[in-house]
């Protein structure tokens, strides 16, 4: 086995612990990467609370370090990026397609779930180093900066996923709800690909932000002549707020054969069939994508100049950047650096 | 005005009450109807509750009797189709599109809401005579049975929207839920356009039924391992039972991208958005259709023989039909005779 340091969520409170972890040793498709930078993404923050002695980060960007024996994709020195798929069957139907993150035999979870091949719990990437079927792992385009690229391989993807599921392209009205670490990079996306683009926000303050991320319209979503005003005015709703909220508004506010594509609730919440029927209209989630769908994102990424707006952290500072995402403290995504793992820690 | 015989719901029970109403004097573009046969839609059963003093019927056969100054599309004698839509605004982009159901001004139901021009309530086609603006009428196809087709124009095209919109075909996995009114037509006309059907119902004893509709699939809901097996089968689920009920085995039957169209549910209802999340799946809903969708059903019906299960009363027997609808005892639907209406009624 190998040694690596990391935090570990321990007692169920945002106070990770710095600990020594083992990674286990290169199987032939294997690489090892030693993690540049984690983003912190919102189910990291649901992860402390169920998650006991795990530890997170399903977002990074490292640097080989070393190949397996059959290992060619990568060679050591490249800067690769990984996001929430580790492993997969890779011969069901969904893996055959590029849908590994909807294999049917379950797909391998960056952190939190079990290694398809010993069953021990994978550990994810607020570490310095990290094992990987090379198969998972992405070359980091050219002209991504890699400190703000992290963010991109699960917030990025998600968003990425319904915008090209919807065809989204010029003349597509799209509105994001939610302006955090999803919510603005749909916003950028949505707008590079020639949607006309619309916030909706509970906070005015956000407006000049919303507008500088590539939106043309914004809607006070507490303003209800506002709101009323935007009925049957997109297509698409892209809705990433991460709490049960009255999706009435949204709906009411797609046009015919709109989509709203609810990507912060994983649990049950109400729906008015209703006014899905008087507009059929439709209320659709996805997850984050297979690897042909995340390798074309990020290609479109560094095409078009779009990263994740990021504060970047020393990660033994994550208790303060799960914190402030808790409390919505960030504009718009917290990233690790890693580099702290190489030295000895304070005493206190 | 013209006077005419119908039947009115009276005290929010359904005993009906025959009465005499007037229709409106015919303006350039109308025709005036004698209705022949109304099919007994579940609405009807729920108007019962909530619009008294109106007569109910939105789907009936008829037979023009005398045309408008302008009106041009039929003759006397025609026999012609009546749906849930007698008018709308006809300007705005759904109505342009022909998309009238969708009129973004609202459109005007064949019972129950206001006429555009004079505001009186329309009364429906539980009734001898109906006066109708002949752009919202449809010729009978050949080879149609009069008594057959009424079903057609409001459970025929609700059901045929969603099988058209999913661009149901040769290889589409389609299950039906709820075999009434319309999930009979919904089975029907899936197979027709040559998609594998399954039924999914609570009643074992229906699987005959469903199979002589032409499912070559049957799963007892009630089963969980029958419902387990059919994890990730089906590309499409046409939902017409209207009552509220779980969702979650329904979305975990669907296969990736596979969708949910809830068609007998008007109301809020609980969602696992999760599910539809780990699968990329949607759930939808639509209105009966516009004129053209309902044009193009009416010829597909004709010309693959696709008529409704009927069983027809005279329509002095419409409590005994919303009674026994109620009880979901009828094979699928019923069918009013309103030729009793020229009759004077037996005393009592």
């Amino acid at each position: 086995m190998r040694t690596t340091t990391g935090w570990k969520i321990s007692g169920g409170t945002t106070a990770l612990e710095r600990v020594q972890l083992e990674r286990r040793d290169l199987r032939g498709s294997d690489i090892a990467v030693r993690v540049d930078y984690c983003g912190v993404c919102h189910s990291d923050l649901h992860a402390v609370h169920v998650m006991d002695g795990v530890v997170p980060g399903h977002e990074f960007i490292g640097t080989v370090t070393e190949l397996g024996s059959a290992a060619t994709r990568f060679a050591v020195g490249d800067r690769i990026a990984v996001g929430t798929v580790v492993d997969s069957c890779g011969t069901c139907k969904n893996c055959l397609a590029g849908e590994e993150i909807y294999c049917t035999t379950g797909w391998s979870p960056t952190y939190g779930g079990p290694d398809r091949v010993d069953g021990t719990m994978q550990q994810g990437g607020y570490s310095r180093e990290y094992v990987i079927n090379e198969k998972y792992a992405f070359p980091l385009p050219t002209g991504l900066d890699p400190a703000k690229a992290a963010p991109l391989m699960c917030a990025g993807i998600t968003v990425w996923s319904p915008l090209r599921k919807a065809n989204v392209g010029p003349g597509s009205r799209v509105a994001v709800a939610g302006l955090g670490g999803l919510g603005h990079l749909a916003v950028k996306f949505a707008a590079a690909l020639g949607a006309e683009v619309t916030v909706l926000s509970r906070t005015p303050d956000k407006e000049k932000d919303a507008r500088a991320l590539g939106a043309t319209g914004f809607v006070v979503t507490t303003d209800e002549a506002q709101v009323k005003q935007a009925y049957g005015s997109f297509d698409l709703i892209i809705d990433t707020i991460s709490a049960t909220h009255d999706l009435d508004p949204e709906i009411l506010m797609l046009d015919l054969d709109g989509e709203l594509s609810l990507l912060g609730v994983s649990w049950e919440i109400p729906v008015n069939n209703l006014l899905l029927l008087i507009g059929r209209k439709r209320l659709s989630s996805s997850a984050t994508g297979g690897l042909p769908a995340t390798t074309e994102m990020l290609a479109f990424a560094a095409e078009h100049g779009i990263e994740p707006d990021v504060e970047v952290l020393p990660s033994a500072r994550v208790q303060e950047a799960l914190d402030r995402l808790k409390a919505n403290d960030v504009r718009y995504r917290f990233v690790l650096d890693l580099a702290d793992l190489d030295q000895t820690p304070a005493q206190h």
